[in-house]
């Protein structure tokens, strides 16, 4: 892209995001929209109301999409920084990168928290917050990610939530990887706020994220907020006060998204989203096991998101020769980000299907084939990938 | 564009932005880029230097670019929230709704800080800050608007940071309407962080905010910020790092801002583009004056990027009906924000020409007959605006 003459084709984007988007989503960043002009904040307010609808919900039962600017995180730190007053306690269970990035927030914001961590393999536990909900009343604010995207692996957020009702403490839920892609009901896993971004399974580009929260809870933390950016309430009380944002919004990139809601919808919504992207892991698991490349969390617990598998046991196994060789072909996957285990990462999520998966394992296979039957090349080729990758 | 056609043409922005930008801008985000790939990481790496290089700044002298997701209000507030130590106290010198807005932010953040205003029509003083600094040595920062998009006033940054200096506080300068579009002597301005965003004069597309900072006083700010995401140190060692941004990046609004400082180096650099933004500017003026329109401000303090104009004083002129009545005819002009006089005002920025301005002020000439010769229409038409626009 650093070329005057765009590739011929993108390559495809087998990672948690951003991913790979329709061209019809991309077409409808080609206007230039007034930030404040009566046809965007239109837009706006039918994107904010859409959003409630994919959830299952409605601004009359009680409930509010706010959008923000910014990644996945800036939501995530957003309800922490805008909803947790200054005598809160959060406690959250982590089990991998994304429960990590959550106390890293809470600590940088110096807001009270404890954690309770369970293996990168093992699902959180409702047992241990059981326990920990009995011993401190300190705690206001239970929070955990649905889909580890640092495994793959889905947390029993009803149960959690459940819990956290029970003790009456708010629950916080980041569904950056699952929102839009499996259905998740609001009431029985006991949903204050949860947070999402354009760039996921709702298949968007990336510019804004999304909290979608219990407007009681949200005007309960009137005068929490530490940050003005990430102030929620203020977010909320912007765009009903005007329609707009209160500070410049991404035009484009909400252009984009209300195409890919409509392309949600035309699809079949989640549930026909579901499926596709079930497709995708199945054929993708399929032609891995073929290939000897197992998936690092037992099945019950693999979500049809975002896939880690363990390299390869063999001498003529290079991550980075791997990397390049598939990225070469147009393949693009995701280095792993496990403490203990080598890993990568295969996402099934955005505009791909099951040929497209297909059309993967065919080049792992070939790339497996040619890794084995030549010398190995120095790993430091330009194209292989550097340590830790972010996301969201 | 909620409908499924898109119009023949987009309405032109005569605002402070987002802007009407090129379409080879906009065609540029026609791509999905893996935001960890290594071509997407090149491309970063050469907008931060092409950045340092717009400002007359490199790396080897101390300089860095650090970019970061959401507006221009979320990188001001990074400066605050990362670089101003908890005993720390920063000055504001304000003269309208941007300088108001950083005080917002340190009141929502809780640092300490003072705050002199000048009227809206009067620039900053840099007489009020020398007897301020030497009264108060809590002071450890300086900050401002170089171009008070209220008004379109132009602060005189020079003046205020010789005086940082001389007095040894870091200065903080908001060059969010400026930046690209004008020349400015980081040296002789003893600027310490400039802030600005891609959909300004730079002419890309909303979804990031930039900070031109020296190394040393970035460095010199480890272990202050209150924010994660917000973290303007950490972003810039995620860079240094891997190259990588610490969340995911605006992908395709990168995409789209590497086009446009191409189109920008085409154009012939900062003094070519400040150039047909005068000459934008001078026929916007001279054009309205023939129609009775006349700028707010005083000849020798207005900016051209953006102009407040008083409303005509006859009963027949009715902000929602002009406003309405240009948007009709494809021109999309920007409210007032003034606390006193009412005004309404015009951008003169982005992928617009003299002839574009030529143009709208034929279309002023034609609402305004209309407005004379027809009875008042009621002010509630759907597409008038309402009241107080966001920007940034």
């Amino acid at each position: 892209m650093s070329t005057s003459l765009p590739p011929a084709r993108d390559k495809l984007l087998f990672t948690p995001g951003p991913l790979t988007t329709s061209l019809s989503v991309k077409q409808a960043m080609l206007h230039d929209a007034g930030s404040w002009h009566s046809e965007f904040n239109q837009l706006v307010a039918s994107v904010r109301e859409r959003l409630l609808g994919v959830a299952g919900l409605t601004r009359q039962s009680g409930w509010e999409a706010v959008l923000l600017q910014g990644s996945g995180t800036y939501g995530l730190e957003a309800v922490f920084q805008s909803c947790v007053p200054r005598v809160g306690k959060v406690v959250v269970l982590a089990n991998g990168a994304y429960g990590n990035r959550m106390v890293q927030i809470l600590k940088q914001a110096g807001i009270d928290h404890a954690v309770l961590r369970t293996p990168e393999d093992s699902p959180v536990d409702p047992v241990a917050l059981e326990t920990l909900l009995h011993k401190d009343p300190q705690i206001t604010h239970v929070a955990t990610v649905h889909c580890e995207t640092t495994t793959g692996i889905i947390n029993p957020i009803a149960a959690v939530g459940k819990l956290a009702r029970d003790h009456k403490k708010s629950f916080i839920v980041d569904a950056m990887s699952s929102f839009g892609g499996m259905l998740i009901n609001f009431a029985e896993c006991c949903i204050d706020y949860l947070i999402s971004s354009a760039n996921k399974c709702l298949e968007g580009v990336p510019g804004f994220c999304f909290v979608i929260c219990r407007r009681q809870a949200l005007f309960a933390s009137e005068g929490c907020a530490r940050s003005l950016s990430l102030d929620l309430l203020a977010q909320l009380k912007g765009f009903e006060a005007n329609g707009q944002f209160r500070f410049t919004p991404p035009t484009h990139t909400l252009l984009a998204f209300a195409q890919a809601l409509r392309e949600l919808e035309e699809e079949g919504g989640i549930p026909a989203r579901a499926h596709r992207y079930q497709q995708n892991h199945e054929v993708l698991l399929s032609g891995l096991a073929k290939l000897g490349l197992l998936p690092y969390l037992k099945p019950e617990v693999q979500s049809y998101f975002i896939t880690a598998f363990e390299y390869l046991p063999t001498p003529s196994f290079s991550f980075a020769l791997f990397y390049r060789k598939l990225s070469d072909r147009g393949f693009i996957i995701y280095p792993g980000k496990l403490t203990q285990v080598d890993t990568f990462r295969i996402g099934t999520i955005g505009r791909l299907f099951p040929s497209d998966l297909q059309q993967l394992v065919n080049a792992i296979a070939a790339v497996l084939r040619e890794m084995q039957s030549a010398p190995l090349l120095p790993s430091s080729s330009p194209n292989a990938p550097t340590l830790e990758p972010q996301v969201r």
